[in-house]
């Protein structure tokens, strides 16, 4: 069978799988969720032979150590992805609720029901824990999700896809309800973001050039996450302990996330006292430096790597130990900065001026805006959506952190009495 | 300059207007809404001037009755234009609204503030009306719009685009808020919807062909309407009443809209009954009929037109005073023809038991589910959206009557106290 064909014969299942989902009981799709928890447990010996058959070809390959990390799976690795699928299971169901049922001057009576998307196309790369963390959203939301991994884990996200299936018709749900694309021909991708017919939204997870990709070529909508390139900027009314913790906090919790701070941005009129302190704190941890000339004035014996920022830096998404620094002139060149140069992922001010505060708000174009608070805070678990599908950096449809609610869409419900229009 | 060069200035407009419009005032908006209005009450010699040499030309060009009325600017016309910038001026301004503001473990405060889209590209054909209610939602709704009409009517929509400059400029919006594509060449459309790096969301309003061409090629999200080929299900357990004035009523309200039923489904054990009181009511209106084997045995002395229908009669958006019937064994059959050769717009049931009206809601999957009402009420104003910038028959994003609402995004609100996360 042609890619193509076997592509088409996934998205017609996939479809057909999607209907019965849409109406699945809560209790079936969480029994889903926990027998796919005990499929993991009762595989583990299979699981890990399959993913050392992935990590010997991936040395012979010759991938760094980070890539070899991330395809790893491990006893430890294996709770983890079960203690997500019963927290999946525990989460409110979301479809079905029906809200905001009013009545209108016509007589009708007028609200929303939450519905699935239908079928959710994922493609990703490495981590192997991926197929179940994305098998669980879907099956939550009702909607059925065909996977694409990337061929590097190929044998671990089949066995990972083997206990999926058992747990799919353990609970009597259609075992094609999530289907892992078996071929590892690169064509499979072109495929699967052109299935119009059967695909309702495309999840595209890993880098940049793989985010590009897919959205340049997709012929369906894609809930993209391209960079984080956050900022906090310190405004000329922050308090100096706020504005030092939270920046130091969002360089430095971890420094491969999304959510972590590329930019600091201070005021002019705090430069002078706060930059040396901050300094002081970033240099503990080792972080390089990227200043422009105001606050390479002011940075004074800094026993780390300090360079002079070109206009690149500003643009960029280090994903590491690096930071760079600018003084601005106060928080309307801030706001033209990050809104310039930013990727509209997570952007805080540290300042305790409420009007200032309201305008910032108001102004940032980013998914999360924050006042006074870490970026390490823009995350769905922080934020209460108990899972996380991607941080989407778009404003169609889904923004920010994407959780259940953003795998599902809302219908119109009207009830009526013989009620017909004049 | 070329018509690629053209349009991505129109872009680069339109996305630096958009940054103004984004935090402008309600008062700032409505202003320019009003002064719009008053605009188009000063030109109107102008307007029916302009509007008269598109006439004159479509004439010539052999344009069929139907698409010369749809042309026409009238004195009438322009009094509706004026009302409904009134309106729109007079409707709560979406933007900024903040919501769901939320204490989370951590500390942080959490909600979500709404936001413009950014800039809004609408591709329409024949009324000129469009263009003033385009510009509204857009401008009401925060976001810059680029506009596309059709070549028809260009010298009508240059005049009335003159008044809506001349409205943002009395309000002191930028005079690109809202630009009117000045060329005919076709090729502009295929330059707007790949404008990836300007606009934001394209919104097709006219005929198949063009929004499947406009989907098909847009690298930039659609919000579209298709076709709206929307069924009446009357069931086993209908009030009879109720079925034949909700069936008559969505069929004869009105022929050309998306919202008109094109095919009724009878459930069998009532067909016998129910079938010759509605072709009476039908047979009054003129209403051909395209009736299934079973229906065409039961109605019998139709005056009026009956043939036996084709499988691709179950397909079919007629837009015309034209009914397709089936009898069904019940409720699940007809969902399953409603879901298999349906639209996914708007399609309702006439039925008195509680459990058959849950189930029915659940299973349809289409943007208005109606349980004994007629289909002509799913509409914008109707639905209380106060205005339409059309009606959605795609999952993603905005779904069914698209309002301001469907104009907008929301991003997430962060406050803290200082808040770093561990």
């Amino acid at each position: 069978m042609s890619v193509a064909d076997y592509m088409q014969q996934l998205g017609a299942q996939a479809k057909a799988a999607s209907k019965v989902l849409a109406t699945a009981p809560t209790r079936t799709k969480n029994n889903a969720l926990l027998a796919m928890a005990q499929a993991l447990d009762s595989a583990r010996t299979t699981l890990l032979e399959a993913n050392a058959k992935d990590l010997k070809a991936a040395q012979a390959n010759g991938l760094d150590a980070a890539m070899l990390d991330r395809l790893r799976v491990t006893d430890a690795g294996i709770d983890a992805m079960m203690l997500g699928l019963r927290q999946v299971a525990q989460l409110a169901d979301p479809i079905g609720e029906i809200s905001d049922m009013n009545y209108r001057p016509s007589g009708i009576q007028l609200g929303k029901m939450r519905v699935p998307l239908g079928v959710v196309g994922i493609i990703y790369e490495s981590r192997p824990n991926v197929t179940v963390d994305a098998a669980s959203l879907c099956i939550k939301s009702g909607n059925a999700a065909i996977l694409r991994g990337g061929s590097e884990a190929s044998h671990s996200n089949q066995a990972i896809a083997a206990c999926v299936s058992e747990g799919l018709i353990a609970a009597g749900l259609p075992a094609t309800s999530v289907q892992v694309v078996a071929t590892t021909d690169r064509a499979a991708v072109g495929e699967l973001i052109t299935l119009t017919e059967f695909v309702d939204v495309i999840v595209p997870r890993g880098g940049k050039s793989l985010i590009t990709r897919v959205s340049a070529d997709a012929r369906i909508p894609v809930i993209k996450h391209l960079d984080g390139n956050c900022h906090v900027y310190i405004d000329d009314e922050a308090d100096a302990t706020k504005a030092i913790n939270i920046a130091i906090n969002a360089k430095t919790r971890r420094y491969g996330v999304c959510n972590a701070m590329e930019t600091l941005l201070v005021a002019q009129s705090r430069a002078q006292e706060l930059l040396p302190q901050l300094a002081q704190g970033l240099q503990e941890f080792g972080i390089e430096l990227r200043l422009c000339e105001q606050s390479m004035a002011i940075i004074s014996g800094y026993q780390g790597v300090t360079l002079a920022a070109t206009e690149a830096d500003w643009s960029q998404e280090y994903l590491a130990p690096i930071l760079a620094i600018k003084v601005v002139s106060g928080m309307d060149q801030a706001i033209d900065h990050i809104n310039d140069y930013g990727s509209h992922h997570t952007d805080a001010m540290v300042s305790e001026n409420f009007s200032k505060a309201r305008a910032f708000m108001a102004a940032v174009d980013s998914s999360s805006v924050m006042i006074n608070a870490s970026t390490a805070f823009a995350d769905g678990f922080e934020y209460g959506l108990g899972a996380e599908i991607g941080i989407s950096t778009d404003k169609i449809h889904a923004r920010g952190p994407v959780g259940l609610e953003g795998l599902t869409s809302q219908k119109y419900l009207v009830f009526g009495d013989g009620h017909i229009r004049d």
